[in-house]
C-alpha cells in the first residue's frame, strides 16, 4: 500500500509507474477493470469543494469496480461541529479501503496520512501539494508529445501564484528539458522556484510575450489571472487580460506539433475557437484524470503492485515541539501534530506543509 | 444515440416508443435489467435543487445498472466559480455515458446538446420543457386509463404558469381527446396554448368549476397554486383555496373509472382522505416516473435502439448574430452561443428557448 | 419485514438477535455478502445532517450490496419547499427497498413508519431515539467484554442531556449490571431514568469522581459536555473541563480489562495518549457501527429472518383528537397525524414522541 501526498515525495521511477499504470489501465476493457476493485469503498472527503477533481476520482472509482462515500459539503458534515481532522480520519478509515482528501489547509494530507494505516490520496491541501493534477498533466504530455523528456514547454498567465505551474515544473525539473515563465512582471515566478531549477541544471527564460517563442516550443501551458489572487484590484485589472490566445494568435505561428494545455477553467485566456483545432489537448487533458487517477487508486491500494524505486529519503527528521512552522495555514497550528521537521543541508522544513522555518 | 430535450422535439411514434420501452423495462426481471446498463456512468448536473425528480433519475439508474456521478447543489460546486456551462458540459463529457441535467436557464438543456457529443437528457431548463414529467403523465394516463387517445381531461388549478400543464396539452394535442382548464380567471390557461390547440382541431373547455364536469371527465390532474408566481400577495390569497378536493366533494360524483393525478407536492388541493381512494393515482404517477425514466436512460445512449420516426423539422434554421432573443433568462444572454433562430410559417422563435422572437 | 424505530419497542431477544446477526455478517465474506442485498436500494434521507451516522450506514449498505439514493442536505431539498413529511416518505417509498430517516423533530420516525409499507430505520428523531446507535453501543460491550450481562458500567460527562446514555442505560436494564452516573450536579442523570431502573430492580449510584470507582467497573464510557445544552454559559464554563482522562488517569488505576467507549466526537475528555492503550475502544465502537447498521438492514428488508420473540405491547392504544401532545418538538405538531395516545398503567404518553401527556 501507498499514499500520494505529494510529487515532491516521488521518485521519476514511481511517476513513470503511474503513468505506465494508467496506459495500462485505460486499456483494459472496462468490464474486466471494474472488478479489479470491486468489493471496495473509496471514501471522498472535500472539505472544500472542487467538482472537477472530486467528479473525475468518482469517475475513476466506479470505472475500476469500486463504491465511493462521502461528503462534497463540509457545511452539512457534522465534521465542522468540533471534530478534530485526526479523529474524523481514523473513523472513516474503519469505513474505507482508500481515503481521497480535499482539505483547506496546508499539509493536512500528510498529518494525515500519519494518523491512519489506510492509504491516504491527497487531492488537494491548500497551497501545498494537488499530485493528481500534476500526474495528469505529465500523462498528457507523455501521450500527445511521445515522451516527457527534453521538451520545451512554456508556462503563460500567472506563474506566480499558480500552484499548477509550480509543480509541473518541479515534477519536470526530473526529466530536463527546457521551461519558459511567460507572465507580466507582478505576477513572475518566483526565484525559489528558479533557485530549484538551477540546482537541477534546467535552463529556463522569464518574459512577457508568447508569440516570439510560439515556434520553439512543444507545449504552450496557459494559466487563468485569478483576481482573488491579487491584494489590490489595480493590479489585477492591469493584468487581467494579458494573455488570450485565439486562432488569429496561434494558427500558422507555432510549430505544428505544439500542444495547447490548460488545468481548467479558463475564463478567456484561451479563445473557444481554438477548441477544435488540433492543437487544443485541454480537454482531453481533463479527460486524462480519469486514467491517471486509476492508477492512483490501484497503486494505493496494492491492487496494482508498485515495484517502482521510491525516493530516497533527502532530509533528517526532527521531531521538536519547540519549533514551530511559521506557515500560519500550517496543519501544526490546527491540531495535535508532533511539529516534526525536515532538516535539509539547505534549511529547514515544516515536515507537513513543506514550507521553510526560518530562526 | 438520442437527446430528451423536449416534447416539442418528439414525434407522437416516439412519445409512444418511451412508453412502450418504459412498460417493458418495468415488467423485466430486476436482475437482468441491471445487467443491460452495467458499467455506464450517469452524470447528474443538478444546477438547481429537485430532490422527487433527483431521485426518480438515480433510482432508475441503480435498476438499469448504472453508476451514478454528479452534484446536487451548485453552491457547493466549483462550477459557479466563472465556468461557462459551455465548458463544464464539455468536462463531463469525458466521464459520462449520459448527462441528466437540471438547469434554472431557459434553453440550456439544447445548448448542452449543442456542445457535446454524449447523450443529453433534459430533466428541466428554467420554465421551457421538462420532458420527463410530460413522459411520466403519458405513462400513468395510459397505464390507467388503457390508451391516450379521445381521453377527457380536466387541468385543475394554476393553468396560467404551470409549466406541467402546458406541456402535457402539447403533448395530448396529438392525441385528441377534450380538455377543460378549471381556474380562477388570474390564473386561467394563456391563449398561445389554445391557439395551439384550435390549429390541432382538439376541443377544449374554459371554466373555474369542476363539479359540474366531474361526470364527464376521464382524468382529473390538479396542480398547485404557487403563491412566488403572483406579483401581488391580494391576488394569491383571493385563490389560494380555490380547489381542494376530497373524499366528499369526488366520491360518488365522477365517473366510477375517473382517476386524479398531481405532479406533487400538493399543498391542500387534495385531501389526504382521498389517498386511500382508487381514484387516487398521484403517487402511482410519481412511481412511473422510474420506469419512464429507465426508458430515457436506454434509449439515450442507444441501449435499447430507438427505431420510431423522428419529428420532422417544422423550421427554416437562421445562425444569425444580430437576431437577440428577447427572453432575458435565455441562455443566449449567458453563453457563447450561435444565436440560432428557428424561423417558421407563423414566427421566428429562439432556437434555445422556444420562446418568439418579435422584431 | 421489519422497522428499527426505537430501543423502547425491541425485546430483550430482538436486540440480542441484532448483535448475533451482525456478528455473523460481519465474519462473512466480503463478496459473499455484497450478493445478499444485491439489486435492492437504500434511500437514505437526512434531514439534518450527521455525518457520521450517514457515511456509517452508507458503508453497511455498500457492504450488503445495496445502492444508495437520498440527500444529506436539506437545504437543497425541494423537501423544504413545504411538502408534507407523509407525502416525502410516501413517494420515496416508491423508489426504496428501505429508507433510513434522521429529523430533527422527535416522533418523525414513528410516523414515518405509520405511512409506508417500505421498512424504516430510524437514525435519530430529534431527542427521542437513535436505535443504531444504542445497537452498536451493545455490540462493542458484547465484543469486548464477552458478554452484556451483569457488567459494572460508569457513564462520565454529561448524564443529563446526553440521549445515548439514556438509551444505552434503557437497554442494559434488561442485562441486569450495575450503573455509576459521574457527573457535575447540573448535568446529573435524570430521575425518570432512575426511576426505570428502580422498577427494573437495577443498582445505580450518583457520584462526581471517576477515579474512586475505577478499581470496580468494566467499562467506562465518556461523553462529551455539550456548550449548545446549557441555558447559560456561566454554568457551562463551571464543568466544561470536569472530566479528562488521559495515561496518567487511567493507566495502572483501572482494572486491566476496563474498557473506555465514547459516543464520538470527543472534545478534550479523553486525551490522544489514550489512543493507543488497550483500553480505547472508542475508535471500535465506531466501526462496530458498520456491522450493526448491516445486520439492520439485512433484518428490516427481510433478507434475514427475524426470529425473535417480539417485545410484547406495554400499552393501550388510544386515538383521541383532544388529547394533544405538549411536547412542541412533536410530530403531532408538524403534521396530520392521529394523534394517537399510548396508555400505560402509569400515564399516558405520546406514541409518536414517547413523551408523557399529562392533564
Amino acid at each position: 500500500m501507498k499514499n500520494f501526498i505529494g510529487i515532491k515525495e516521488m521518485s521519476k521511477e514511481e511517476i513513470l509507474e503511474v503513468l505506465d499504470v494508467a496506459k495500462r489501465l485505460d486499456n483494459t476493457p472496462n468490464m474486466e477493470r471494474r472488478k479489479m476493485m470491486d468489493g471496495m469503498i473509496m471514501t471522498s472527503l472535500f472539505f472544500e469543494p472542487s467538482t472537477r477533481t472530486r467528479l473525475s476520482f468518482n469517475s475513476a472509482a466506479y470505472k475500476m469496480g469500486l463504491d465511493v462515500i462521502g461528503f462534497d459539503n463540509p457545511d452539512v458534515s457534522s465534521i465542522k461541529k468540533g471534530e478534530s481532522l485526526r479523529d474524523t480520519i481514523i473513523m472513516v478509515s474503519a469505513y474505507s479501503d482508500v481515503i481521497v482528501m480535499r482539505h483547506p489547509i496546508d499539509g493536512a494530507a500528510k498529518f494525515a496520512e500519519e494518523v491512519t494505516d489506510c492509504p491516504v490520496i491527497n487531492a488537494g491541501d491548500g497551497s501545498n501539494e494537488h499530485p493528481s493534477q500534476t500526474l495528469l498533466d505529465l500523462y498528457t504530455l507523455k501521450d500527445e508529445l511521445g515522451s516527457i523528456e527534453n521538451k520545451k514547454i512554456a508556462f503563460v498567465g500567472d506563474t506566480k501564484y499558480g500552484r499548477t505551474v509550480h509543480s509541473l515544473s518541479k515534477a519536470l525539473k526530473m526529466f530536463n528539458g527546457e521551461f519558459y515563465y511567460i507572465s507580466p512582471d507582478i505576477i513572475q515566478i518566483p526565484d525559489y522556484i528558479l533557485k530549484e531549477l538551477d540546482n537541477a541544471g534546467i535552463k529556463y527564460h522569464k518574459g512577457n510575450n508568447y508569440e516570439e517563442i510560439l515556434k520553439e516550443i512543444d507545449c504552450l501551458y496557459m494559466t487563468r489571472i485569478q483576481r482573488e489572487r491579487f491584494e489590490n484590484i489595480e493590479d489585477y485589472e492591469k493584468v487581467k487580460h494579458a494573455f488570450n490566445i485565439s486562432k488569429s494568435t496561434i494558427v500558422g505561428k507555432c510549430k505544428e506539433d505544439m500542444i495547447i494545455m490548460h488545468p481548467l477553467p479558463r475564463v478567456d485566456e484561451i479563445s473557444i475557437d481554438l477548441d477544435d483545432t488540433k492543437y487544443a489537448k485541454y480537454f482531453i487533458q481533463a479527460k486524462n484524470g480519469v486514467p491517471t487517477r486509476m492508477a492512483m487508486l490501484s497503486l494505493a491500494t496494492g491492487i496494482v503492485e508498485s515495484t517502482a524505486k521510491k525516493k530516497e529519503k533527502d532530509y533528517e527528521l526532527i521531531e521538536n515541539k519547540e519549533i514551530v512552522c511559521q506557515n500560519k495555514k500550517c496543519v501544526t497550528h490546527f491540531e495535535e501534530t508532533k511539529n516534526k521537521v525536515a532538516r535539509r543541508s539547505y534549511g529547514d522544513f515544516c515536515y507537513y506543509c513543506n514550507k521553510e522555518i526560518t530562526k
